[in-house]
């Protein structure tokens, strides 16, 4: 039997936990099933019932007894945001790995607070970045990484979706402050974990954030000014030498799931669009004079660990299916493997500081440097 | 706890079974967790093998040890095509419910035997015809049966991968008569799977099969004939009054999972290709003067049971999990729901009369009724 | 000054000849600019008319005017499809070169005696096949005449438009028998004609056709029995070994200018749609493993004759211009260049062929040697 | 017979200008056939030779022979840019009207002697900013007009190409300060157009430039200091309170004629791109729920003007046939007709003083307002 695991939170992406540790055995055969050991929840009863649900042996109203239970070695934090850094920072005190969803925390104090608590504790600490593990994209990591598209010179990323799109919905919590930002916090650390995988890191920006709508309804039939602002982008230049631009917008009607890449370099390009997610397109300077064009490449048994789940070609990963390669990942790393292919605390801490230092610059108008 | 689960074979498709039983209580909260209780394969060590790392309790060489486990209520029959009948029969008649691997028979005979023994047992017994299951062909299901598109007059149906495209590939036992027809039982059976669900019956057609080579290296150097037809397709008409064509090919270099619908009516059309599976296209003749045009829709929440898996649209569900939405089917089947979507033995008998049909039809070089 | 042109029609092909013999020289460097002697219309007044508009000298309601005009070498016929007969062999008798719109002729019979005549004429007679001229389809056949897909072994072939898709559409001489078959002539001879220049013969087939209405309203407001099929379809097999599909549709919802080729070879694979008419698509099993997929190829100046029109790749050619690169051919052929990328009418008379004989199979539900 | 035409250049544009002299009285049925009285190029012979491959009466070495010509009433100027101010202001101070190619000048004060003579004359001065005329577009801009997608709150433009994309290509004058900008003046006037005319003004913006190779070959095998900027970034607000980003690259591989339009509005969106001119996409978040995504527009009939070019939808046309329509505004404002789609002098003149604004925000990493 293989690890004891803990999950706090059966929400959106706590399900999405649950599955991923349910299926990560069945999928990757180097990996012992793991025992799932306990769920935490809001409160007694729910968490009882959605341990039965998920296959987790007990559940319990306070995550307290998930860091305190011995048979628990690693704990999945699938809480809101705000909890982030208490739960995961108890958890590494208490000697568990932890796996924490993404956004880190909702202060950059808080996720240094996390970060050196991870250093402190030599655990494995990781953050749910669930978009680099799609295999297209590790595909992309190697293309660039082999020098296929030569040194990369400008990139464009955009993540767009139309949840905050319609104005009439009513002023809800993601609208204030107290949230964060708004786009550049929900979406922005999403695109940057990629740019941070793929490329390497930005070295200065400058940003702009809008809101789409000044104010929205609340219930009682009257208009709230907004807070937070839907909508955000950057220029930015990297420490490797390129050029980019980012562009975050979660009021974009028609979006939906949209995470786009366009990678440029000097003998060639890389294309890729989440709302398409098992298809990369590569364009090679290389092919032959007359007959270049965009390759439109399907995930296949080839990029791995696509193989682990389908062993034909075009069939089609799912979203769900990237937290089981990202849980598969995590395990690697807890037993030490070095090449695990993972945002750790420390690169998390990283993305977080760009994020911040975008809102910085929409605030005073000027380049920063990160 | 929910139903004893036995399951024969662990390879491709055995996998894919695992995969749904172990996660189909965590997405659908109506389901009790399945008890994984025994696996069967060719050996006992890597039956035992398997069984821990998919989550059984058990694992055997003798698959007539899940026959008769009392702990057993459901079999999963996923071992190659010409055990089908044996398999499900048996089960059957040891009152167990069955979920078999389509195709469903190497012969019409046994196909018939195999629904004679569903007809007989009472019990739920279901092929997997697991790409009707895809949230966005519920969708076209439903288009279709509110009239959205009218009265469907044509129909396209295409479904094509390469596996069999490399003429230097080996002879295989996939060129070999005894495996069956080619392309017509490997892969005719699934558009026909979805044409059953979306419209309807066919009545009569004429088909054509071909070898893309004629012959095929053998291991020891030497060219062997090939006995099967790769490529294969048939003019027909339907019941419900359309004329429409099915051209299927398994050695079309790149395609790599395609299965392309064209559907035609009064008032509409319909498209779709399951290389990309999350996406369905829809062009309505109602749409405003000057404004018309294929609608690409992205799977979302509204499309059930997508929300089961993801509460937010655009985030692509993946082949796998098609087989949890129909593992979900099946156990309402059991439990008596007479709206399961299935395809029970009496269609998948209707299924195979066609691909029979065809056939002949090639032999002869004729129009067939069926 | 170059060659003195007539031109009978100023319809929709009509225009376009005028366009084509407007542009050509302006196009290409190596034409003497035509001498637009004369256009015949029904009526002198409508003929003087289009004259000026179009730019010819002078303007006829008697088309017999063309052909004993001293001054005109070569004469574009736009009349309607009855009249071609008549007309070319009129003009191929008078010494003319004739540029005949397509379908050749409404029935086998007018289709052979055109040919007959271009034969005793020596003069040079081709047909209004436009869409093999696009630059995408040239290199199409370059590719695949190179060897680069391998030996062609299945042909997919499209043509779908929805002019006809609408039920409440008054009944029009369309639906009367007496404009020929309907699809068939109207659509089939398209694609026909891209088979025919990139691979070659059709050697048997078997057919179908259907109508998706049997009535149509009449302006009196009773219903009539259509008498034209819109949608046709065939299985067909030929010289160089293919099998393959040919589907036809004028009344297919959505659907504008859709003529979409899939090409099947030993090596790698064609796609093409006209709606798109500026992309090929290759797929080349020699790509390195794991980057395999389909090219999308833009047209640009390395495909022939693109580089006339314009010298910057990727800014996309129209339907029109295909018809000044026929215009470019003709006079070609015209010169004695027995390069010439035309369909003359010996070539054109086999198309009809085929259509004549998809028509009996339709008839006789049987397979039909061609 | 129309107005009488002077040509001075005969290139890439020059040709361009000429297909659409001798084509517009041809499709547009209100149009009186121009008169080609004259071209001009840099040597008599050059200008012979290419006035009797255009259909030009006559040629000559020296451009003043045009703004003195009294046959002449309207100047095409499709000479270098470095020419354009000269050249303009000759021909309106002559009295004749005068259509320019882009970019309308090299500095801000010709384009403003350019703006000034054009007052001045009270004839009709406009610049080549054929994009705008793309019945797409031309549907956009009365989508956006007709409040279908509301208010605009959001607007992506990117304008891409690859001619500077090789390294290895020698060191031209494309790279020398002289040229201008770089990707600023070659490129960003376009998508600039397209936003002035489809959208409103920007009001602010920052902006980056960049080098993708900081030195290039010398034909003499040494390496040059680059000292243009071959890609440049903006953000952006607009006066009518949206926010956005403005992206061009001439060196981006792959990339070869786009033009990418992303358009939010309050209640839908509209994309756009250049690659495939004949489409547009429209996303309403009025269309029903489940059934809502980008519709593909296919440009037809009922797109103004396209009717004029071919009567069928889906047909396709090609960027010079944008010339043509071009050509066709031109001729109805200097006819008077207050509603021509054109970019006169007064538009291109805001137009270049946002490049210039987003030179020098570039230089100076600091917002500005235009």
């Amino acid at each position: 039997m293989g690890l004891g695991v803990g999950l706090i939170g059966s929400g959106y992406m706590g399900k999405c936990h649950a599955l991923a540790w349910t299926s990560v055995a069945t999928v990757f055969p180097d990996v012992d099933r793991p025992r799932l050991v306990a769920l935490a929840d809001v409160t007694p009863e729910m968490a009882r019932q959605q341990a039965q649900a998920f296959g987790f042996e007990k559940g319990t109203g306070d995550w307290h007894d998930l860091v305190s239970d011995p048979e628990i070695s690693v704990i999945s934090v699938a809480a809101p945001n705000k909890f982030h850094a208490d739960m995961t920072v108890a958890a590494l005190e208490a000697g568990k790995h932890v796996w924490c969803e993404k956004p880190m925390a909702t202060s950059l104090e808080d996720a240094t607070r996390m970060r050196d608590a991870a250093r402190q504790s030599g655990r494995t600490a990781i953050l749910g970045y669930n978009y680099i593990q799609n295999p297209m994209l590790r595909l992309a990591r190697n293309v660039i990484a082999e020098g296929q598209i030569g040194a990369v010179n400008h990139i464009r990323l955009e993540m767009d979706e139309d949840f905050m799109a319609d104005r009439a919905q009513p002023f809800s919590w993601k609208s204030e402050r107290a949230s964060g930002y708004g786009a550049l916090d929900d979406f922005a650390v999403h695109p940057l974990s990629l740019l941070s995988m793929l490329h390497g890191r930005i070295t200065s920006l400058v940003a702009d954030v809008a809101k789409p709508y000044a104010k929205r309804p609340t219930k009682e039939g009257n208009d709230r000014p907004v807070e937070t602002h839907d909508i955000a982008q950057a220029l930015f230049r990297t420490e490797a030498g390129a050029s980019g631009v980012l562009m975050v917008n979660r009021s974009a009607w028609g979006r939906k799931g949209r995470i786009a890449l366009q990678i440029f370099g000097a003998k060639g390009s890389l294309l890729f669009d989440q709302e398409r997610m098992n298809e990369l397109h590569i364009y090679s300077a290389e092919d032959p004079t007359g007959l270049q064009g965009y390759r439109t490449i399907l995930a296949a048994p080839g990029h791995a660990p696509y193989h682990h789940f389908i062993p034909a070609p075009g069939h089609g990963l799912g979203f769900n299916e990237l937290k089981t390669i990202e849980c598969h990942e995590l395990l690697k790393a807890i037993s030490g493997d070095s090449d695990a292919y993972i945002v750790d605390f420390e690169r998390g801490l990283e993305i977080e500081r760009v994020v911040h230092a975008m809102a910085r610059s929409a605030q005073t108008s000027t380049w920063i440097d990160v």
